[in-house]
């Protein structure tokens, strides 16, 4: 892929995503053209978004893109002359995240059949919304665990369940913990609660410790997207059961050959 | 151009001559170096600029500069050990600009004998100044329409016409767009006007639509240097007159060529 | 080191420690991998910098980490499946920029036997600690020169002098520039002061000027990490002495061999 550019367009901070998909056009020899933050660019001169993927378009061979509004990428695609990557869509949608999730449960297991638990914000997480969609795929039976008013958005859910896909819910983590195949972790942001003590008392009923994962099957593997804050105890990396660190490092291979596919 | 390095020095936020400088330089096998913003870097720390200068020439192989004061680049190419090339000083030049707008409207036209109307801000427009200047080395009658206050520099305007240039002023989009061969427009930036009203009388009176386009010479092209806020209406993107999107990708063949003068 | 990767993760704002970085595995065909700022990272999410680091490793060959606290790079060492290197942490070390300055000695003069003067900060200043450590392996006379407050640390010079090292305190610029080979000139940030007349006035009285050195050894040459700001005085630049720009450049090779020892 020598000579062959990746546009990465960040409209939100993120360190790991566009870190991955930077590291996995650099081992495949080419070379990333980075919009830096929003700040320094265009579109605080009050550009449209439609203009700056034409321009950018121009400058690589494929457009790696992060927004924060949903349809942003699906947008994005319409201008733009080169492939484009969706790398986050508001509450949207993560697909590089999931492909990256899907192999590191395939890692371990075979995914049909098994039972997965989605924990946390399933309302605004959108890695928890790609994963389940991609999951509907599957014949897995979906357990999820969330803060009252951070519940799995009704239409998601209705699309899952005509896709044929059981979704268990759950009160606690002690509720379901020795029922499911994988874990699957997420971040509840401190903003969506109206004080830090409803937001202490969820994050600490949900934190997943050593104690926790004394009740879970032997093979269950635990997956967090992160960065992780408080929602995994420090103790739980040096589990057989975690998982995170190497899906984090999946993202390199996947993403290598998500740019093979798009790019050849 | 395998192992060379083009340092990026923006003391201004720019996305697109940036990313069109590190693309083409991407292009031919090489790498960019890149100082992140203004904040992030020395200045902040009150070195000079002949410090900065004197330091990343010995990081690179040719260094690209983009500052808000006029000569800026002039002065830094005095300390530098490896070429300068000016990426826009002030309200002075920007001639990797004026050369890729010389080239596109050499793709439609022979540039010998053409009418060429600048549009927008004259006075503090430094593409402008640029164009108007390299188009005084050709036989062009150049036309002009800016807001009061904002027309071509008076010292600027004695040059063009001793190079003997003929200049012609106009009051309105409507008294020039029959008689022009090339229509370059560019963007009045909001600071400039007392207040808003003002603002948006003027940007209203100058923008370019179809209904405009309708009384244009038929082989008219219409030129932006981009970003575009409101002076050309999105229905003109799709017009056979509309080239601004060609002209922004014509930077990366451009610029590559500048490059392999430079480091070669 | 076509397609191996270096992270560079600057928690402190820097221009020219990671821009020499950079360009060294540039130089060596690799690519650079940039957390932009702080703010644009995971860490303004909560993350702790373990889980930054063995994320990051997981996503290069290398890293190169500042940060605003001592002993952070040997904590983000133990965390990371790959080679950290240390680009400054705090007041403690700056490693890399120690091997350059030796280098830079050495290209004028043996080490051996040398009377070398540090002046400046010498309390907060990290390159002056560095280096200091670094010159106790030699048969080196140390002379030292800083303002009230800013002193050596005592447990440092309690270190170097069990090294053997032997320190010779100086209270005027004039009072030691006929004595030494080498004269490490080290910036005073004026926040160290309770107000700018002194800030001034010590600042004034350090100024290297070429009147300074007309009382200066013949092969005496002087250093400076860089930037500087009003430490060394601009005519000096011209001085057969002058040897900053050169220790400046002398970082690429510097850093070339410090990669290749790391990534081989």
């Amino acid at each position: 892929m020598n000579g062959r550019i990746l546009a990465t367009l960040f409209f939100e901070p993120s360190t790991r995503t566009r870190m991955s998909f930077e590291s996995a056009i650099a081992r495949l020899g080419g070379t990333t053209l980075s919009v830096g933050s929003v700040d320094a660019c265009s579109m605080a001169k009050g550009e449209t978004l439609a203009d700056t993927i034409r321009v950018v378009s121009g400058y690589a061979d494929a457009i790696v893109i992060r927004h924060p509004k949903e349809g942003a990428a699906r947008l994005a695609a319409e201008f733009s002359s080169v492939p484009v990557i969706n790398a986050g869509d508001g509450a949207g949608q993560h697909p590089s995240q999931t492909l990256l999730d899907l192999y590191t449960i395939r890692q371990s297991m075979p995914i049909e059949g098994t039972d997965i638990a989605l924990i946390g914000d399933l309302r605004y997480g959108r890695t928890a919304h790609s994963l389940a969609s991609a999951l509907s795929l599957y014949n897995v039976r979906l357990h999820t665990l969330s803060p009252a008013g951070l519940e799995l958005p009704e239409t998601l859910a209705a699309e899952l369940r005509q896709a044929g896909m059981e979704i268990v819910s759950h009160d606690t983590i002690e509720d379901l913990i020795g029922d499911v195949d994988v874990l699957y972790v997420t971040r509840v942001q401190r903003e969506r609660f109206p004080d830090s003590a409803s937001y202490f008392n969820v994050s600490s009923s949900y934190r997943i410790t050593p104690e926790i994962l004394s009740g879970a099957r032997e093979h269950l593997i635990v997956l967090h997207p992160l960065p992780r804050v408080d929602e995994i105890d420090p103790r739980v990396d040096e589990s057989p059961h975690a998982r995170y660190f190497e899906q984090s490092r999946n993202g390199i291979p996947v993403r290598m050959a998500m740019l093979m596919e798009v790019l050849k």
